[in-house]
């Protein structure tokens, strides 16, 4: 089948979205690892209609359980890749699915680690997003960051530029499914150092692994690496939307932290019932 | 005291506006007759966070909850009037009140009756604001449409510019205070009539009373009368706000459907937020 929407992101945004898209007639899709910043809110006390304190992890299973009863599918699959042919295509860890819209509610991804020289070498030799940057470290020594299926999703699109790659867990466990012969150090990274870019990563051993370039992949792919892989246009992270929260790519809507401004729940519930009504229209048009 | 924030309305703009505002230390006072269309609404399905459908007015009344626990002060007392001296004063059906900026959230007011020819002569005779019409009705023969405080208060400010006002309470008891010789029709209206502008009312017992001019003063004061008495700016009958939801009188903000846009829960509780931000960032800057 083909949905009228999927939705990539189970928060506050895109459950939001979701159900008022679904209350709408549309066939609706949510795809999410997890609610995101949401579920490590241990109390929340100022999103209104809620006396008692609620905790992020319950708001989040009662946002699930509300779409799931008006009718949307919600699956906890992580999305790998996403496609345009006539259709969008969205490829998970589980399958693939077609649709005629996307909405990325993938809220604020966590993006850095806590080690002395990562902040001084981002954007010099520390990237974020293998379609973004990938050619620009052709047959270059690299550095992947991560340990999860992301992370073998970007260890797998890398290949295409260098051969030459080790994969750092920084203490993880590794879960993505990443080729046998693929080189990996678990050690805890305790800095990265260089001179004008990073040029190495120190690990708890003390051992220095010489590198030329590090892509980070930590968690589950973030906003900006849905955006680059599409051709969303960004402003620093955040998502650029119009007033109907539709990107520069016609049929792909974004709403939620992602988006950047209030990084509150009430603005992504608000940003999500903005977004099924832009998308609504949209569905209309094309129809 | 003088309060950091008044707020006028106590639906899911102004609650959640005045939680973030007593969770950044500010005092906070609520002032609302009722929530407004929030308490008609039977059951909400759209709104994130309730599995369970919840009707409007249990949504309101947990709220207020909320707000209460946390040290807002909410009243169900109808404003009056707002005044500026060196801080602004609230006068409602109670008391009176100081503020150093005011939050107006009251809403969508009902602001028509269902009667042949009454959307004919909307702005053709038919007005719904004294403060901003009343002086064009100079000595004309007036009928007033209300029962309530409210209306008794634009009555009282009617006999600025005409002592020839009959109040239509359009079938329903008069409750507000009126002078004891008020002329008072309490049949039900049936019809508005005229040629370029209304010029007669018409009521159930087929009794045709000539007019010149009506004044609207229906359940409670809505965003425009207020609007009006303090100078801010619409565009309709909303309220025009900027990035941060200040009116274009300075300490005075808006938030909720009366600023228009999408008139949804979600967007209400979002716009009480930004609000609450835009009013922290104004009192840092006068204190």
């Amino acid at each position: 089948m083909i949905y009228d929407t999927i939705i990539i992101g189970k928060g506050p945004a895109g459950i939001s979205a979701a159900v008022y898209l679904v209350r709408s007639g549309r066939s609706v899709l949510v795809l999410g690892k997890d609610a995101g910043a949401l579920e490590r809110a241990e109390s929340i006390e100022n999103y209104y209609g809620f006396p008692e304190n609620v905790s992020g992890a319950e708001l989040a299973l009662r946002g699930i359980a509300q779409a799931e009863r008006l009718g949307v599918t919600v699956l906890s699959e992580e999305i790998l890749h996403l496609g345009m042919d006539d259709v969008w295509s969205v490829k998970t860890t589980e399958g693939l699915y077609s649709t005629k819209t996307i909405l990325i509610a993938t809220g604020k991804s966590r993006t850095s680690i806590n080690v002395p020289g990562f902040e001084q070498y981002r954007g010099k030799g520390i990237s974020f997003c293998v379609t973004c940057d990938g050619f620009f470290y052709r047959g270059k020594k690299l550095a992947l960051l991560g340990a999860g299926s992301y992370a073998a999703n970007e260890y797998s699109e890398l290949l295409a530029f260098s051969e030459d790659i080790t994969v750092f867990t920084n203490g993880a466990e590794i879960t993505g499914s990443f080729p046998k012969n693929a080189s990996i150090v678990t050690e805890k990274i305790t800095a990265f150092t260089g001179e004008d870019s990073v040029s190495a990563i120190t690990t708890a051993e003390g051992t220095v692994h010489a590198i030329q370039g590090v892509f980070v992949a930590l968690g589950t792919a973030g906003a900006a690496s849905f955006a680059a892989t599409v051709g969303v246009e960004l402003s620093g992270t955040d998502i650029v939307i119009d007033a109907q929260h539709m990107t520069n790519i016609p049929g792909v809507f974004a709403a939620g932290d992602c988006t950047g401004g209030f990084l509150q729940i009430a603005k992504a519930v608000s940003d999500g019932a903005h977004a099924a009504k832009g998308i609504n229209s949209y569905l209309k048009n094309i129809s």
